[in-house]
């Protein structure tokens, strides 16, 4: 091993928490624009399809850094589809 | 254990496959629109740097499915950045 467990616990946290976060500056931005014409409907849609079976996958492991951060994402996306939808 | 352990890769690997996969539909808007005017740099930015960490992550693990699901996600994005700078 490369790592000890707390040390990869910790790397997969900090993973969770900026990938979850990435959505952050297209809000931002989409907020300040009041536009998001070039962003697709699906992206935000299949990223929280699939951030959803990431958070049942931390459900079942008892992995509660998965579960916040992809709960977190999802609900960046729903918020993402939701600003989509009033701005166009 | 809900699922026996079998189950429970398969469906890491699933989620991993659709949040990887949920750069195509912005990919492919962007280049049959050729705008991405509305897409901030920084979130594809910021995903493919929480994405390397899950590669790195994987590699730590031997996780392939978490490996080859973030490299594809890490070139959806550089891709997107690729794009939206030649577009912009």
């Amino acid at each position: 091993m490369l790592l000890d467990n707390t040390a990869i616990e910790i790397l997969g946290l900090i993973a969770g928490i900026i990938t979850s976060a990435g959505f952050l500056p297209q809000l931002a931005r989409g907020y300040k624009t009041k536009k998001l014409d070039d962003v697709s409907y699906f992206m935000p849609i299949v990223l929280a399809i699939g951030m959803s079976i990431w958070f049942f996958y931390g459900f079942i492991l008892s992995a509660f850094a998965v579960m916040i951060a992809n709960a977190f994402g999802v609900s960046c996306c729903l918020t993402l589809i939701i600003m989509k939808k009033k701005y166009s």
